[in-house]
């Protein structure tokens, strides 16, 4: 059996104020993290499905058995920098909030991919599942949960891409096969563990690992409104004016011949190149910015070759 | 030798109760079930088939040599979803009753596909296959058998792929090898065990397997009456009328640019989605389900490539 | 030095009687079981061609020298279900007889292709090359052979596929060398030992060894004739009309767009199912089988990939 | 733990006079220079930064914020000869007077991308930017950095090529992997390290990794002003006349069906040739120098291949 | 280092009975047996040559010291069957009866080519070499050789196929490499080693090694001519009518839809398949042979593909 | 620390008749071999080149401090007999008479490429490159060097083959890293070490080798003028008229859909052959010659695939 130290990137306790203040930033995505909310809240305690219908239905109904079989799977599919890993790791955060119990948050390990011995990834793979199992368990009580447990898969299609592919190895194969098991392990286990999987081929994931996902959300790159809030949350103390952060959400959107910028695009570079041009003489000024976001490119799309 | 725990998941023994709500949820495959009963039937206990002869065809007729040939092997071939996996380990629960004899189910583990070294695969076959015999044996009695063996492939195209396919490693090659070994040692061995190979891919599968089987049995995504009734099955509790159940059943059917729900698209995508849509606050309600099913996509189909 | 455990399968010794009816079922093979009876017979006892050459020439012809060079090795070409290898491991039945002589089959095992490092298939065929060797050797006497030894390679294109294919493995070459080595040193020993390889792939098999092969024989579905004769035994003692029997050789027939049914699609599909049918009920009628015939799809024809 | 020895090459401490030599070399890349100093003062002291937005911007801003999520990572594409990897070299020494804080130079070795072992690679990775963590640690203190870091990899794109090639093995695709973790732990942690990525294949790099660069810089074979520069220089003392040098920058250009010399070019083969036609006889003439401009083939554009 | 047993097979003393018979067999051979012939012998006694330059050209000619760099190795190429192993293996007969000296022929053993380790191939080729190079100094003395060594590389390609092909793993790579070192290590060491490589798909062959090689021989399938010989050899004392033996030479030869006979078509195939017709019943007739004749079909030839 | 012995080949101490006769059959590459001279004078003793430049330019001349920075490193390009080893291995015959210093010749010998396991290479490459180093610090003294080391590196495409090829092994790669590194640990080193890199296939070399290269040559087929010189020198004693040699100087060279004849054709084909028609019982004639000439085909082109 693997030490725990080998299969997860050390493990964090959420709500943590840098991940939270990530999960902020994420803006338009509602829809998405009230989803998360409700199906992590099922798992930590199912007796609150069951209130729901007796109060709402009058009582038992047929769907609450097919919670049962359900895998506490979900797939977050999007290009780069459209904020899918970043939502993974704090989404947890207002989890813990609106539960009121820890969460915790476990990074699969690059080395749970194999360090060196064919067959190795299988085995890996299936000890993470146990030790998640384990402690899915150990924070199981009758009163319900006494915590949850998030799994994030990042990069996830080198773990589980698709058997379709011919040339794939025997050896990546047993991985998803691996991976099938070790969510099957979990489905209807009704323990307060939840796998997250992000990857930006979705077209790439096995079927058969699509098919157990209890869903798939896709995640695009910003639109207008979300570029615009994201700028003029990053923007703030600058005194850029208002009809220049408009300009720049203009630039910085998609056009005919490329893409529109991501989150990151925006974060990590438009905002930090203006201040470099400025650092370490003069402030920021809105024309910096401006011929910034005429210059830079965006990230490239991924293609996806199959 | 490998010992047991290495070579399979944990042995269960049917009937149990949520394999038989499984099998009970498969609707519409009747015939399916119908042979698979008969032919375990006669593998239990050949002598059923020397009364029937004799009783409707006046004593020994050449068939029932020929019956000493055959290996007691079961294609499952179709799309994900479409209810193989679940009917291969989930038949015995009937069959369990049928013969009034316990019913114990294999499921191949994916460390038999291979755990590192070249040529393991072959070894782990084959020891998979003689314990299957050992115990087949055992459970042989004078007065017919004692227990019925079902053993599971899944994703068995995997180990038992086309040696067609020319980029096809030689290990894997002595995968099939080994396969077909193993089905030849139980063929005519007339031993109460059952081999059932799933699979989406079946046109992956080796010729050579193919022909060996008793019976392939194709499996589809769910026609109108089979959704109509599953859904049915599902909302139970729920209070939906009729009409927006048929209206569901033609949403989630065939359109020209995208196949049909399959079963589990239904049952644990649709429903569940309709009840997050509700909880915590409100009841489920017709427009719920329709909205859902107007929105959700169907698992893709597996594309098979050769 | 490997073990004969290792090597072949268990070893039987012919006649046996599930291997003469399989024999006896072969209809429609009569040139190539001469063909067979009598090559055997000349390895078991060269001086039977001396004698015939004295009869019916007078004396020394030079071609008795040719038969000191050739390789006691036979190809059997055909499509999956043609019964090649049927015929391959029970013609030793009827050459025992006709001998008055105990046949011995071996079978090469599995494991003899390598089960691991590389290398290791090039010196488990030597082993089993040399070990016909020795017990050719030890059948031998002064008046003729004490036994004759068949040693069947089933699915030989594995071990010997042609060295064309450039992606061949340079280990997968170096078996096809050391099955070339094995036959060389057979040629001229004048041992009893026969080598049969069954393949349904012989376009890939090594243009070394097609040259050095004594004979191919070339199998193919049955034809009507075939078809008949083994439904008619196969269907002894239902009571099925000749008419009905007729319409099922024409139903079984090749099509425009499908082959005909093999001989195992016949025996250990068609006719177990018309019994399915009826079992345990009714008997078997002749609607079963014609339904059957209507609906049941002959195994596909394995497809050569060059 | 891997040593320092078999992670880098030697450590340099820059300034030293051969690097300081090609730096100034280095003509036309004023901007470049400029960004590379800023980058690498704010992680040396980021103090900096908020003095700056405090004397210009009146104290605290957002942007702040967004430093703190940036990795230190710099992209250095271009074609061979671009003087790509010399800048990369020898930034530092330029850096070191700006900052009057010793630089040093670690340069990956080659033994960091596996020397046998698959997977050695990912844990030679993870050991190397372990080790630029720890000694970043050590550099960092209370008033600021004592000293800066650079790390170069060279070849970059051996290291961190696409997932999108289908054909990169899993190894390939676990260093890219074990890559994108080091840039992650040094991303937030400002600590005075900056990585530096080189590579003539920029469109092999994966986008994960792209996506993290802080910036992305494009290097291209010198102009007609910088060759001009780097000739005048390269030919000093020669006594060769203005309107000569003029004739070889105009030569030494790109034409349509060549593309125009590389900084190396010019002074590891042009001028060095015209020494050796001279040598020992005879002083180097101007026509000398136009001969071989007119002789030599620049070196051949690296294509890059999808 | 190797033993001998492990590099070559059995070595053979030449003169010896059954390869001369092949050698006589071998018709329309003449000029490659007459250079190969004369080739041997000046290895064999290299002042053959300086007294035939005395005798025919009055001393001293500067082609003597041509002949101090050339490699003493002879590539066979043609189509299987052509009887290029044949004389390859039995030239040292009559080579022998020329010289009066003993000739000794060795025969690269499979395991040569390497059996297991990756980089093995290169060392035993090395080996083999160093081997020939002892005995062939042993076999050296001031009066000339004591014996000379053959040494034959049956099915070459496989040991010395092009590096153009790209997707030839490194170490085959090696094992030509090894190849190139061993010839070169012979070349001007005038021992009386001859090395002859033997291969179906010159096309296949290394430039570098046909560079080496001191002549290239290309067989053919039998023309007319030779397979009346072979023929009429064959037949003798079977009674066969001339224009029968003509009608069949006419049968055998290539047609537009498919190859001639090969040599071992003739004597392997289509005489004893005419006695197998015949035993043990009656004698062989004119009519087996044509009929025979007009059925069977010649070996395929050996594509090459690149 | 492999041994020298592991390394390369016997070392071999210049001049050496063997090669000296070689270098002076080599007719018609005056320019290259007096670069080479020059360029091994300099590393020899570089004060040369001040001396040269105080004579001739009066001083300090700023190319001076280029020549710090050029690796030793020639590439030898051409075709399969071009002249290009021959040229490598003996060049150090005349440069040491030249030079008046031994000269010694390292060959890279074929371990060096890796005998087993991946990765070792890169070490081995390494090693190469360490012990020239040494061996050539050993040499360098006050007063310049004491003796001038080459390292040939023959068939270097093996070694050096381009990055662009997506289907080379990442081993393949790791030993053009290594040879990188090992060039540019002796470029500035001014050591009197001498790289030459033979090649057929220069478009598969890395560019980034190509572009560190002091200097490409191209070697191509003899043409008419130095087939006719090469053919003189080799028939000199055989009486064969002027007007004959002509003619094959004309039927050696190239047509339409040949190429002409390398140097090896001619020295170790053509005039053999001619020998080998006369001997033992007649002179070779004028006829011989011309017949042969228009026989023999040239070594075939090394077509270089991308």
């Amino acid at each position: 059996m693997t030490s725990q130290d080998d299969l997860f990137h050390p493990v964090i306790e959420l709500p943590e104020p840098t991940r939270r203040a990530r999960y902020d930033r994420l803006v338009g995505l509602d829809e998405t993290k009230l989803r998360l909310r409700k199906e992590a809240a099922l798992l930590a305690d199912p007796r609150r499905l069951q209130s729901w219908a007796a109060e709402h239905h009058g009582g038992h109904i047929a769907a609450l058995t097919l919670f049962e079989d359900r895998a506490p799977l979900f797939v977050f599919a999007g290009d780069v920098g459209s904020g899918k890993s970043a939502l993974a790791e704090s989404f947890g955060c207002e989890l813990a909030d609106w539960l009121d119990l820890p969460v915790y948050l476990y990074r699969l390990k690059l080395a749970t991919r194999g360090s060196g011995l064919v067959g190795e990834m299988t085995s890996l793979i299936g000890d993470a599942f146990t030790h998640m199992h384990t402690v899915g368990k150990r924070a199981s009580g009758p009163g319900g949960a006494r915590s949850v447990q998030i799994l994030v898969v990042d990069e996830a299609d080198a773990l589980t891409q698709s058997r379709e592919a011919q040339q794939m190895h025997h050896e990546d194969r047993a991985g998803v096969d691996a991976f099938l098991a070790g969510i099957d392990s979990l489905a209807g286990a009704r323990l307060p563990v939840v796998v997250v999987l992000c990857t930006n081929r979705v077209g790439a994931i096995d079927p058969a690992v699509m098919r157990r996902a209890a869903a798939t959300f896709t995640f695009a790159r910003p639109d207008d409104e979300q570029r615009h809030s994201v700028l003029t949350q990053a923007l703030d103390g600058l005194s850029i004016r208002p009809e220049t952060v408009r300009k720049v959400v203009e630039l910085t959107g998609p056009t005919e011949d490329r893409p529109g910028y991501t989150f990151s695009d925006i974060t990590q570079r438009l905002v930090p190149a203006a201040v470099f041009r400025a650092f370490p003489d003069r402030p920021v000024t809105d024309e910096d910015l401006v011929a910034l976001a005429e210059e830079l490119k965006p990230t490239p799309v991924f293609a996806e070759e199959r």
